[in-house]
């Protein structure tokens, strides 16, 4: 076989379908069956969820992760912070010529290596191949559907009192990507939190009622998803900038380079918005998990009116936090 | 609002909340309902069909459509020839920095409203931003979910003499894409014939249990597909040079070119095999449809063995017909 995509490789005839067969159809699939325009696929129940996600992310092997594994986790985060079971995933390559099929094998690798992990089976795929320059290496959507199991879902009835919780250290998947790019000069040990959490927040949310929300904060980080909770449902939320947890090394890095962790990205951590007589358990079953071993409570909802995230120093004091504005960095997902 | 996209319009901050909410919410959704990470959708059956596609076309208006027309239909199609009815989309836009917002808003409503001709929902989307020159503009990948209907879907139960339909003209998208680009110095008044055909496909396989197989004659062009059936379920095919509907003006431009419109993308084109008793009454009614009016049927399933895909001249002599080999042009969808 060839060595590099070619513009070939996308043009529906024999190189696209000997591409298909032999990268992609022998990785997540069965060579026997006839391939289809679509996947027939069963859904025991009446309720699915939905949701889509292109990877552009820069490096595409980077410490902790890569393009393929960040586009199965993130997309399986997204069906199980809302509460659904993951069970189907499609994917659509868009590759530039000239793209070594050596690495895009190791990615499609890394996907199929944690849709394992997860439990999700890849159902549909789709290549495109772009000039040279019209690209950069390999993007990757991931489209999810997931199951709703009886009961499961957040109930969103947020009461004063709640806690926010977040399942472990922040920033790491930011600054991670980062320093590997080797733009900044710097170099750090800190590797990508990207991880599944389905089966982390499936186990949360069938031994208890009490959750309101789950959230991933990935883009814009941990503050710009407590404000959109908070304008979405008009809540006022305060968390205590001592209970954040952020890696040593993560604080070096934002020192240095004038970064905040608030607002770097995360690929393996959730916040859980839970009733207050049950933030304990929650707890306990997210210290269970590798991924949740650093969980931890950070605040509060103090009332339900304004619509407002809160900082609350070390010394008291008390600073409202708004969405990123202005990029910190393009292509960190 | 700005009107170029930045680099910041995708980082999950201020930019992108306020991209979201001016151009795509307000145009598919609704802006009062707070946005989750997964869209949660009722399913009335217990089978789905489920396809993705990515979109790279260039230009990306063209005569006769464009890329947000066609990533609708060609999803909406890849769905309703798996004898599915469309009923939701999810849509990832990857955008290049500096693209005209104008333009995204011109994209997004060819969307809305080739939507709103299939029957189909927009439920989900993700937007990436990434530096110029690292994409074209823009790129959309659109993941689609189908029902079954009651006995839908087709046989597969073929038979010697069964009749090889096509909805019409071939070539029509492959001449209008490659003439638009305006690199090969000549013009047409091909228009692509970019459409959804879900209605009326939709409409035969309700009036008749003869149909075998639908597929659409994408990239590849009608010979592709066609061997790719022959090949996948061991049928022996013959084809008619003279009975395949092709325009004057296309013969003209693949004539001058050096191109077969056989293997010439179509984006409004589907190819039915259906029982030979059935055929008259398919025709007629994909006739009653303006994306059908000119349907035709092109060969018949001779053997039930080899195989291959033969056409037959006008003169009488056969020819053995393959995939598509190396790359005609790329980002012709």
């Amino acid at each position: 076989m060839e060595k590099l995509i070619s513009l070939a490789h996308g043009d529906g005839g024999e190189l696209s379908h000997r591409l298909i067969c032999d990268v992609f159809i022998d990785a997540f699939g069965d060579n026997n069956t006839p391939l289809f325009d679509a996947a027939a696929l069963t859904i025991p129940t009446g309720k699915i969820a939905v949701t889509t996600d292109s990877f552009v992310i820069k490096p595409i092997f980077f410490p902790g992760g890569s393009i393929g594994k960040l586009a199965v986790a993130g997309t399986v985060n997204d069906l199980a912070v809302s509460g659904a079971r993951p069970v189907y995933l499609t994917c659509g390559f868009i590759i530039e010529e000239g793209f070594p099929i050596a690495e895009l094998r190791k990615v499609v690798a890394d996907m199929v290596n944690e849709a394992k992990k997860t439990g999700v089976k890849i159902v549909a795929g789709d290549t495109k191949v772009v000039e040279c320059g019209s690209a950069d290496g390999v993007y990757i959507n991931t489209t999810g559907i997931g199951i709703y199991d009886k009961n499961a879902g957040c109930s969103l009835a947020f009461t004063e009192g709640d806690a926010i919780i977040v399942s472990g250290s922040i920033g790491d998947h930011g600054v991670a990507v980062l320093t590997a790019r080797g733009e900044l000069g710097i170099h750090s040990p800190i590797e990508s939190d990207c991880a599944s959490l389905n089966h982390m927040l499936g186990k949360v949310l069938a031994s208890t009622d009490g959750v309101r929300i789950m959230r991933d904060p990935t883009r814009g980080g941990l503050a710009t998803t407590l404000v959109e909770i908070a304008e979405d449902f008009h809540l006022t939320m305060k968390i205590n900038e001592s209970d954040l947890p952020v890696k040593a090394e993560v604080h070096g890095v934002c020192d240095l380079l004038g970064f905040d962790p608030l607002y770097l990205a995360n690929e393996g951590k959730a916040i859980l918005i839970v009733a207050a007589e049950e933030k304990d358990k929650v707890i306990d079953i997210l210290r269970e998990f590798p991924e949740g071993k650093d969980a931890v409570v950070i605040g509060t909802i103090i009332a339900k009116n304004k619509g407002q995230l809160l900082l609350e120093t070390p010394l008291g004091s008390k600073r409202l936090l708004t969405r990123l504005s202005g990029t910190m960095f393009p292509r960190i997902c």
